[in-house]
């Protein structure tokens, strides 16, 4: 089909202390981009772009309620070169006030990872996966459909 | 400094209905990659893997608890190139199982913007920016820092 395929361009992460948030975002290496409002904080992410905004606005932005407790159902992976790149990622997010969750481990399917709050409570995994590569922008690369597999 | 920055390179959505929720974004023109596993299947997005994951294994995968509800305090933007491809997209994600949230409409900052929620209720907008330009892969871009601000 010619029409466009859904895309993330923006993650917005609703934030009850923005000063906080951003630090910690700051802290791990990312630029608030010139185009921010007092609120609404902007990140260039190599492809994506993370915008941090109270969590008030975003509900009412959304248009749905702003209550909400407890398992939030999406989590964001930041994947890495290798095994030590996490280590060494995770102990940078734990210095800039994440909470840990599970320390890096091997998991069951080979690969290497670690799993953390952000200090909002938005759920992270810093992940190696060494079947899938990365590419310049530390993009992962997932291959396609089998050829021949209807679309 | 020298540490690479955190980046997303996936972003895992929780589901209660792998195959209701694989349809609603197959509609919408992702291709599931020959990589996904029976629970776990993943989109390449150009930049970020979109996955989907049942929620009860997200939940422990990520060392947290299952239980929670209402607001999720993160969205979801697809920016697309006009406000027509904003009415276009948006008819297409009703078509595909979204619920309407807020049908598209004029900005106070000068967009054009829809909200939807997805079939399980992860919260999405469409959005046309006239402020920042898309790239050929449809992802936006923000400007840096300005020069001499402190890095």
């Amino acid at each position: 089909m010619s029409d466009p395929a859904i895309r993330i361009a923006l993650v917005t992460l609703g934030v009850e202390d923005l000063g906080r948030a951003s630090a910690f975002y700051e802290a791990m290496g990312l630029k608030r981009s010139r185009a921010s409002q007092p609120t609404f904080y902007m990140y260039d992410m190599a492809g994506v772009v993370l915008a941090l905004f109270p969590n008030d606005m975003l509900a009412e932005d959304a248009g749905v309620e702003g209550e909400g407790h407890g398992f939030r159902r999406a989590t964001l992976a930041w994947n890495v070169a290798d095994a030590a790149a996490v280590d060494a990622g995770f102990a940078r997010v734990m210095a800039a006030g994440a909470v840990s969750l599970k320390p890096p481990y091997k998991t069951s399917w080979g690969g290497y990872v670690g799993h953390f709050a952000d200090t909002e409570g938005h759920l992270w995994e810093i992940a190696h996966n060494p079947f899938f590569p990365l590419d310049a922008n530390g993009a992962v690369s997932v291959p396609p459909p089998r050829e021949g597999v209807k679309k």
